[in-house]
């Protein structure tokens, strides 16, 4: 098998390509019209850009069950459009205000407002569509609990509920649990459900599904960690968006609590977790033990 | 059977109640936290005000199929969350604009932007949320339906789509089957599929669907056209929103195209085209004449 950094570029380029068909310019069977403009916009936001590390999560984790193919893959796209919907909206002048984003300008920066709302309310739709679609997985039982992790993990209790606190972050300084919640819901719990999808997918059993359950937190919590040290460490240049903003907004992360030092000694341990969990799963979990290491030490 | 204004009052205290419920400020198990801001302007913006016609649709072609009880409640909330959204979204100040909405000030005005934006996206993501749960339905098969059924009734196809295509109305002048395809999208899909929601429920046959839904279009545009009509007729005061709007912005509508007493005649049309639908329904559907009425004449 090779490397997850290859596997990972591998993914993209799929999920690119399903994105893509996805997509499409003209209306799908039985709608009425797809207003160009809208269109494009959500072309825009979703295409051309990001790690897709979120798909290749449901990819290895639906292999480590052993399935695989387009219902997977759909799986994947559907995780993104969520993701990236996310960020169109973040991104809006009443939130994060922020004009770069994947080295390009911003939705409504290359757009207009009132069209990057709309594209954002389209992609979370369109990934609903995508779950509850028989293409996806022949069995209904399948479809509708993706429906409902995806919908728990993205809701108000997941990662707009986070968003939410992480607006209100900057008034209220919450503590290191309040970070760790904060966090937790804004960020991790689509990782966490990317991992989750796979498993169910996979007709993982209960046990195997919480243990999956399990590592995605842990690679959620991975993910934020080196996320908040690359706002610390990285250009702008590399990232492809603003960074030093969390310090510039006085938002406290557990980088202002523990340092940069304190930081890379938990995604040490956090790594040494995920491994932990994965042993009972022995040498096929392989891909997604490494994917735990590079969520922990990307650069970018 | 009493008249369907009383049923309808009846329904929209029994889907107050059930929203009250699914809002409620406590999280629900599995979540994190509900932030508490958050959930004050999801219910702000979803209790205590509107027809509730669209959960009334979903209840009275759920008993045509001999269909009622908790799953076809919840069905009904989760469509009016989404409708809800759709409203939050609009009325924000890139999009429409507005200041009023259901007598109240609209959910930017009494909260603030971000929290808007944020508060149309639990309620759209909820929505699928609560079609999704095993509460709702038993069988996997008819939630995954009513998702898929939401999603494309409201996504770029549908309800986003065509509010897209109104904000672009103004600059493009549609013609009588470009405003018709917009109205189409922005407000019939959703009336449509409040209706299919309750064939699906109700196990119909697909003949049966198919009736259903076109009674569902037909509803959806006559409740375009009252409401294009009420713009023209109505006091704010009345309407609990701002009218003669469509007019101050040199917006195209169909009694722009026809006139008032045109478009009555149109009306009356569609209610004949409603009541020929429901014929071979016999008299169990005698709400659901009574709605297509209902709709036609409302002056609220």
């Amino acid at each position: 098998m090779p490397p997850f950094t290859s596997r990972l570029i591998e993914t993209a380029d799929t999920i690119e390509a399903v994105l893509d068909r996805l997509l499409a310019l003209e209306p799908a069977p039985g709608e009425i019209a797809r207003p160009a403009r809208l269109i494009e916009a959500m072309r825009y936001a979703a295409l051309g850009g990001g790690k897709r590390l979120r798909p290749a999560l449901v990819v290895e984790t639906a292999l480590l069950f052993g399935q695989s193919g387009p219902g997977v893959l759909r799986t994947g796209a559907a995780v993104e459009c969520l993701h990236c919907y996310s960020l169109v909206h973040d991104d809006l002048p009443a939130m994060d205000d922020d004009d770069l984003r994947r080295g390009k300008p911003t939705v409504h920066r290359a757009f207009d407002e009132a069209t990057a709302i709309l594209a954002g309310d389209a992609l979370l739709t369109l990934a609903f569509d995508i779950l509850a679609d028989p293409q996806t997985d022949d069995d209904p039982t399948v479809r509708s609990a993706l429906v409902l992790g995806l919908a728990r993990a993205s809701g108000l209790g997941g990662m707009v509920g986070g968003q939410m606190l992480d607006l209100e972050a900057e008034r209220l300084s919450p503590d290191e649990n309040g970070i760790r919640r904060l966090q937790a819901m804004k960020t991790g719990a689509l990782i966490r459900f990317s991992c989750e999808a796979g498993a169910i997918l996979g007709r993982a059993s209960a046990d195997e599904r919480e243990a999956i359950n399990h590592f995605g937190a842990v690679a959620g919590l991975a993910f934020q960690l080196a996320d908040d040290l690359l706002d610390v460490t990285a250009s702008a240049e590399a990232m492809g968006k603003a960074t030093g903003k969390d310090e510039a907004r006085g938002k406290g992360t557990l980088v202002s609590l523990h340092g940069v030092d304190g930081v890379r000694a938990m995604l040490d341990e956090l790594v040494s977790e995920a491994d932990s969990i994965l042993a009972p799963f022995g040498p096929r979990a392989e891909n997604l033990r490494q994917a735990a290491r590079f969520i922990a030490v990307r650069q970018v």
